[in-house]
This record gives structure tokens, C-alpha cells and sequence, in this order.
């Protein structure tokens, strides 16, 4: 069972602060530990009993993300630990990833911290910019690893290696690579697939592609997936990653990519299908036409 | 090594029958044993020291398919072993597998035959058709199966199940589920993404669907789909496997798609590569604009 | 002002002949002549006043479609005359081209009698099919025409010309030639844009191409549009119109598309906007994901 | 006949300069005047009887573009005539729009002057920013004008309306609005259809939409296409045109894109067929697969 439970809040408004009421109020009639990232920490004002920011978030064993998807990735990229519990309290609308509502707290919550509940494992990438041989940063990815254009209205090009093979040169407006988590997120809006959850791939989505022909290709997810950039200008590339902006890239700057050491374990109620969210997202059930 | 060596051959004209020639010839002074399927022996008429086809092909430890990926495709039909090793010796445009033109039976053969060769595993489809509960049908798919339209101008309806779940209600021209090896196929027409052979998987292309979220889907290749007739009117919806026609199917009619027992081995020559396959076929090396 | 209003229904349940009573009343308090299709008449049953099928359509000065998008196209099927009137009412979900529910009749239906209506125009298109230099068959399509496989699991072929230049030999499932109307209909699950209705256009889509860079193709509304038929074998194409097969086609056979000398004179409420109905129908205003 | 010829030449290495040469050379033997700009000026050195750059442009009654699309392109911001009359001379790749080989030059370039060519009007599209109702910049486009997220890795926000209606508000990475000329270039990466060149229209292409049933939208050529910017932060959307970047937007921010007074009227040799140039740069004539 969870004891230490951690929380991470979207910065907000009075919503965010009244669910975050309600979660603490619900938690410490429980009797259980909690501790509070930075924000939630303002948004609530101090309580008795309740541990500072500065503790959190790596003792804690299940931290519970109140936002949405975007605060669940953003916990994810604060928590050093190996394997993540996390669950999320989506205040908008349906989250892929944020699944209960702050109404669903007395009930579905309760049933989760009984033991209630499904865990499911979404695995991160890594990756690693070298320049001449030395490490300029290495982080990991929930969603997405993205080479894309920047700052210019012409196109980028860049090798594509897979397992050290040569897969082609692109001329394009960038690539994705993504995990299945990531395959609804902006990977899909570039005309990639849905991958499974449970599938163990990474998708590389050509972004606006010079060739036609660039389509999207899913490899294993033991695969390492390495850029070499080839665009000679000063602040034309960067590298981003789950939306935040990580690296200007220049020629000859190598990215890898590859699956993470981490991983995340979702916490989600006894029930969950995770078609039903695609149903409901992708308004699969209704017919557009 | 190799010592009984079965030949299946695209039915055909001259070039066909003087490729087969030189193979054999090749064959027999390096003394192996030969079995001919009945398109071979018809295209080379009778030789001493040949077997009949009759024996073949379950018996053959390594199949060449003299023609193109469709012979290959062929093979993989004719044969019931569990594991086959087929090489394809190309006769037009370069395949996605069979990668040998007959100029290169001398040498590159030699070599494959003295042991030098890669081996790439490419896993299969099985599917299995039932109607009140009872098996009509079921059979194996190297490239893809494909629930479609016949002889109307109207959408099918069906739902697709992913082990035991259900996904959605569609409306469209048919359902692909396609091999890593048929996602360069019919698939990749449809849509599709491309999936590397090594990547244990199986993808799902909606074709034409009426609901544009509908997108292709992969999932895990130990996955059990299925699929569910809705289409009421008689003779309105088939499935077909490898571009064969195989069953047509009424409302109620379920597919079941999950991974075959059997699989093909592909006898490539050694330093063979995947991506210059596919950089030569959709023409990656070139910018098209 | 509209005096002679026909009526054509779609054949169906009571909801139909509800609807059918509903506007039938109010037409006759309106002291306007009705005439009715066999649909019609056969839901409604015989009335004092009410002219029989016989003397219908052409003579009518505005047809109500009752039923949906589908009745509405039947209604343009029917009718011989150069411009057509026709407005239609929405049993089902909203419709691209009927845009009034029954409820709407006393208002709505009152202010279009009384003269508050917008009009647009809609061009159809006109095919020829010809064979050893015969035309075998002709008619119009409000929606699309469509060269399309049949009783096959492979491709078709066939070459394509553009105001007699060759455009280009293709291996597909099909092509679908569309009026902007038919942009928003099967073009669109195709892959195809969406054509504003008062552009003067058509655009060609091809159905599944075996060379992906066969995207769709937009031209002039004065454009000649022939495709030559390539597949050899008896029944594996068909020429379907509107959703109704048309005929068969073998190699050689030439199917011309252009204009429609007739055309639809679509009747919506005042204020009618087509971007309202292809957001609602389409779910613009919603974020997917 | 044209009497005064100008040059526009790309900078470049001795290929240009050698193709200039020859050109020159073959100008001055046909007695014709000659005006170059300032790159052909400096690639050329002085040349007695050749006019300075100063003079140039606009009193020329025809433009030879030496060095590809990207030159023609440059052709037409250069010159402020509202009909321009231009000729490609292409040392890359074949071109869209220039479509004479250096090699061409004394038997093809000798029959256009001679009278022998085929002109094509291609439209322009003409923008205008404005912020609190002032005009902050305006200018033509040949291909494209394109509105797009600059410096972040998120989505943009903008309205937009055709014709003063609404038609959607969209979160995207952007938005081209593309001639038919610039139907085969970016537009086309972006997943757009390919406009025929005769067609009087514009068409509206979202780059990787957030919603997926934001398709390619084909409008009249007479069309007045207008985006409102919605997204708040400074330098997060740009206005590009041609491929160069022209204005920063900011919330508020009108672009209103019509068609402009200006044309270019593309010379090219008798006997030119613009689906012959499509079949080469999309490799229609070769199956991919």
C-alpha cells in the first residue's frame, strides 16, 4: 500500500487550488504522508503535518499529478527514481494519461489506495546530444524526442541511423520520435500511427518531408535511433523534448535515442481500457460524416 | 548446409525458364539434391537426377523461389513446415525479398550456399474464420490479411476486437492486418506506417475509413484481433490473404488474427541490408521535388 | 414563389411517414399543388388534393427531400430538368446537404415559402463510358464518379488524361473523381481536400495507389477528365456513381468525366453557412485529442 | 518580339558563370539588349554593350532566371511590373518552373525567341498585416505565404475566415495558404493536394493540425482568406512568404491573403506539358514498390 504520497500541481487558479484542497483533506483523514512540490505548496498555503517541497518527490511512493497530462509529464521529468507510481487528476478535459476527475476522489480513490487499482508501465526514451565526441546533455522523454527546424522557413536535413545502419537522409521539417505513449500526441498530428501501449516500439515521424515517400517507421524498442545533423546554420535546429526546448543543434551534432533505465507505472482505477479513452478522444464512436 | 534444395518458379516465359536452367545447372555440379514443384518441372521439362514433385516441398531444407516476392509468397503458401528458409532469385524490379538477380547465382549463390548468408526470421499470420461458433476456414499470411469490400459501392461495417477488447465500431473499405513484411505492401497504400522486420508486431489500416480519426494502429505481435461482421447483405465483404480471395463473410462472421506457429526464414547474402532495400524501392536517396 | 412542391421520401418507418404527414399538412394549409414520389405516396397513403407519382418530378418547381443526404442525391437521380430545386429535410444526423429537422417545418419551411431562403448552386458532373467507340452509358453524379476494383483482392490499372494530355498510368484500388460537393463524401475518407462548394472544380483521388506520390489532383470545373481502362480481366472494375454501380469495365473502355449541363439549386434557411455544418460535422470546434 | 532581356542569375560558382557566358554570348549575337542584376553583373565582370544593373529590372521585357526555381522565384520579388514575363534556365535538378538546360540554350532558347514558346499565366497571391488596424507589411507570393509557430516547440493558435465567414479556430504548427504554383512545393510536404497550374484557386494547408479532421481546404482564386492570431507570446509565429521570413505576429494580428494584381507569365518551350515535369519530380512513370 502507498504511504508516502507526493503531489504535483499545475500552476492554477482556484480550481487547481480547491481539488488540491480536497485531495489533501481526503489524504490526511487517511492518515497518510504527504509531501508537496513547489507549487502545490503555494497553492495551498502550510498545514500541519504536511512535509515541505524540499523532501519530495523521489521518498514519495505514489505522487498524484493535479492538472492533467501535461503536469503528469512534468512529474515524471522532476523524479530521479527508476520506476514512477504515478496517478492523474485531470481538472480539463479527458487526459490520455489523467484519468480521474476531482469529483471521482472520495470514491475512486479510495478504492485505488485499497488496492484497487491497475498499474500499467509506459517506458521513457533517453537520449544524449554529443558534439565532437563529449555529452552536451542527455535527458528523458515521456512523449517525445523531436529534431525540428527553428528560427528559419526553409527545411533541415539530417542522417537517420538505426542500430548503426544507415536509414536515409531527410530533407524535412524535423523528426519525431516518440513512444507509444507519445503515438496520441504530436506524433499523431504529424500522420504517424497509434502504437499500443503495451507494444514495446518507438515510432520516427518525419515532420513535413521533402520525399514523399518518408513515411513513419516503427521500430523495436531495443532499437538505437541515431541523428546526425547535417544543416550548417547557427540556431536552425534544436532538439525539444515532451514540448520543452532542450538544444540548438549544428552540423555534426549527434542525437541518440534510445529507451530509458526509467519507466513509468500509471496508476489507474480497477476498469481502465485504455480503447475507451481512444474512443472518446478520437470521437471514434460517432460517425464524423 | 543445404543439400536438398526445392525450387518453386513464377509460371512464365523465356527468362524465367532460362534462369531456372542456369540454376539448376549451377545445382547439380555442386552435386546437391533438387526437387522441382510443378511449374519448374513443366518450364525445364524432365532431367536425370532430379526428384519429382511430387516429393517436394516439405522435404527441402532450403526452398529458392525463381520470380519475384510474389513466388516467394507462393512458397511460403506451398509449404506446412514450421520454420522455412527460402531464398528468392529476382527476375524484375528489385524485390522487398527476393534479392538475387540471376547474374548473381555464380557467385553471390555460391557463397550463400559455402555458408556465407544472413538469415532473417519474418514472422506470419494466422487467421481463422468462424460462423456460428463453427471453424469455416484458417490459413497462415506472410504479408497481410484484409477484410474488404466486394461488390458494392458501400462502406462495410464491422468491430475490431484487440484481446478481448473491443476497439471501435468502423465504417470503411476493409480492415489490413499486416506483417512487419507486408507493412511495404498493400498496407503501406492504405496508409500504413512502416514497420522494420525485426519488431515483433502486427498493424492495423482502416481502408478508406468514414471516420478520419480511424488511424492505423500497431500492436504487440502476440496480440489476438478480431473482427466482427456487421455487414448484413450476402456477398458484400471478403477476406483476402496475400492477395488471394478466401472467404466471403456475412454479418456475424468473426476473423480471428493472431501469430502464426510458422514462420519464414529469408536467406539473404551476407551484408545484406534492409533500408538500402527500402531507400532503392521508395526512392529515398532522391529528392522528388 | 414555389407553387408545385414534389415530394420525395425515403422509404422507411414511421418516424418517415411522420414527418411526411407533418409537412404534407402544412403544404396544404399553404394551399400549395403537392406532388409525390411512389415512396411517398405508398407511406402516406392516397389524400383528396394530392397529385399521383406520375405526373412528378419534372414539373415540380421544388423538391423536398425527405429522409437525409442519401434522399437528396436520389432526388437528383430523378429528375431530368437543367436546374434543380431542391431542398432537404434531416431525419438523421445533420446533413451536408439537408439542413432542416422536422421540427423545423413551421418555421423554418414557412419563411423559405415565404421568399427568406439563400440558393446555391451546385455543379454536377457528367460521365461517358465508351467502348470500341460506343458509348455504352451516360448520367450525372451529384457526389463523385468511380472507377474502382471489383471482385478482386489486387490492383487495378489504368491511364488517366486531362483535357487529352496524359497525366499519368496508375495501379490502385481506384480513382474517384468528385464535384466539391463529393469532397466532403468518400474523396474525403480517400484522402481527399475539401473543395468549397462554390469553387468551380473537380478533384481526382486516387483510391490506395501502389506510388504514394499519386496524391489527389485538383482541376478546372471545364476540365475533360478520361480514364482508359488497362485491366484485362472480365469483372475486376466497375464504374460506380453516387454510391449506385454503374457498370462494368474492361480494358479498353473509356470513361470521360466532366461537367453536368444540369445542375443543383440546393435551398437552405437564410443565414445557412457551409463552415457552420462542416464544424458541426467534422467536430472542428472540438480538440480531439 | 522580346527586344530587352533581362538577367537574374543565383550566386554562385563557375557552373553559373559558365551558363551565364554562354547565355550572354548568345544574347548579343541575336543583337538583343541585355540587362543584368547585380549577382550576373559580378559573376560576368563588365561586358561593353551591356546595360548596368541600376536600369534593370522593369524595363525588361522578358527575364532569364539562371539557376533553378529558387532564382525564378527571386524574379518575381525583384520586379514590380504587374505582368512578368520570365524564362528558367535550370543547372540542378529539373525544375517546376524552369525547365531549360544550359545545354538548351542555342537550339531551344534560339525557336523562343523566334517566337516558338507556349506562355502560362501563374497567379500571385498578395498578403497584408495589419496590427490595430494599421497596415504593418505587404508583398506578393509565388508559392506560399505561410503562417507558422517560430521558436517554441508548441502549437500555435489562429482564427480563420474566408470571405469574412468563420471557419475555424485551429492549434497547429501553422498554416499555408499555397498558389497552384506552390501546390508542388512546401503545400505539398504539408500533405496538400497537387492544384492544377490553369486553376483559379488557393488552397489552405494545416501543418500537423491538433484536430486530425483539419484537412486541406481548396478555395476560389477571388477568395479573401483571412488568420487572426490567437497566441499571446512574443516571437512565437511568424509570417513567411516564398520562403522568407517577413513579419513577427503577435495576438491580434490580421493576414489577410487574396490574390494579387500581379502575374508571372512563365515562358517555356513549345511543346511544354506540365504532367510530363510532374511525372519526372514525382516519379509517376516508375511503380515505388
Amino acid at each position: 500500500m502507498f504511504k508516502r504520497i507526493g503531489i504535483i500541481a499545475k500552476e492554477g487558479d482556484a480550481r487547481i487550488r480547491e481539488a488540491l484542497d480536497s485531495l489533501v483533506d481526503f489524504l490526511q483523514r487517511r492518515d497518510l504522508e504527504i509531501l508537496l512540490d513547489q507549487t502545490s505548496l503555494e497553492l495551498l498555503g502550510e498545514r500541519p503535518g504536511i512535509g515541505a517541497a524540499g523532501a519530495f518527490p523521489d521518498s514519495s511512493e505514489l505522487i498524484i499529478a493535479v492538472g492533467g497530462d501535461g503536469t503528469l509529464l512534468s512529474a515524471a521529468h522532476m523524479v530521479s527514481e527508476r520506476e514512477i507510481r504515478v496517478l492523474g487528476i485531470n481538472l480539463g478535459r479527458l487526459g490520455f494519461l489523467a484519468d480521474i476527475t476531482p469529483k471521482e476522489i472520495p470514491g475512486t480513490l479510495a478504492a485505488i489506495l485499497d488496492g484497487h487499482y491497475q498499474e500499467e508501465r509506459r517506458s521513457l526514451l533517453a537520449y544524449q546530444i554529443t558534439r565532437d565526441g563529449k555529452v552536451l546533455q542527455q535527458d528523458d522523454a515521456v512523449n517525445d524526442v523531436v529534431l525540428q527546424k527553428w528560427n528559419i522557413a526553409r527545411l533541415i536535413g539530417f542522417d537517420t541511423y538505426i542500430d548503426g545502419t544507415f536509414v536515409h537522409s531527410q530533407r524535412s521539417d524535423g523528426m519525431i520520435v516518440a513512444t507509444p505513449t507519445g503515438s496520441t500526441a504530436y506524433a499523431l498530428s504529424g500522420g504517424g500511427p497509434i502504437l499500443h501501449p503495451s507494444l514495446d516500439a518507438m515510432v520516427l515521424v518525419p515532420i513535413c518531408p521533402h520525399t514523399l515517400t518518408n513515411r513513419p517507421i516503427v521500430v523495436d524498442g531495443n532499437s538505437r535511433i541515431e541523428m546526425v545533423m547535417g544543416t550548417r546554420d547557427i540556431d536552425h535546429a534544436r532538439l525539444t523534448c515532451d514540448g520543452n526546448i532542450k538544444q540548438e543543434l549544428i552540423a555534426g551534432d549527434r542525437v541518440l535515442v534510445h529507451k530509458s533505465e526509467r519507466s513509468i507505472h500509471l496508476i489507474h482505477p480497477a476498469g481502465h481500457n485504455h480503447f475507451a479513452t481512444l474512443r472518446a478522444k478520437l470521437r471514434w464512436g460517432t460517425d464524423l460524416c
